[in-house]
């Protein structure tokens, strides 16, 4: 299992469409194969800064089996505009427990 | 419920005795009140980056219920030599779900 990680940073003044536009997008992600769950969280100290947590059953269920697919031009025309900077993303893998 | 997460550099070379320092340093966080649990995960892109996720009841359990207690020496002197640069910690509020 594979943990994606990635810091978003919303525009400033957008936070609740972005929040609204999330929610319509978590169904896009949540009906990929190999998709298992995922969070996302609002920062205390950073405006604007989310944390998106997204459990993967492996790395190319997400590099590969989401990012090429057609739904992912979905995703992307609903979030992506949102970000500056566009987002830090990275993988980790679960060493405790 | 807040999550803490912190981005934690471990210089080149350390990645073994940090893992193993982090088992030993578990236990002093697990007994903390507020404490609910912590994952530990390596990044799968940029050697010794790790990511680490702590659930906490709220906010103060760890800035102040953790941060200033005797246990808090020990985990410094467990852990925080192994970082550099030292980690940056941040706390979130889940939205979805």
């Amino acid at each position: 299992m594979i943990l994606e990680a990635a810091q978003l940073n919303v525009q400033s003044g957008q936070e609740k469409q972005f929040e609204a536009a999330f929610q319509e997008a978590s169904k896009i992600i949540a009906r990929t194969p190999g998709y298992i769950m995922h969070q996302l969280h609002r920062c205390l100290e950073v405006p604007g800064k989310y944390l998106l947590l997204v459990q993967w059953r492996d790395l190319e269920s997400h590099t590969v089996g989401f990012r090429q697919s057609e739904q992912y031009q979905e995703w992307k025309r609903l979030l992506h505009h949102f970000y500056h900077p566009f987002p830090v993303v990275e993988h980790f893998e679960a060493i405790h427990p």
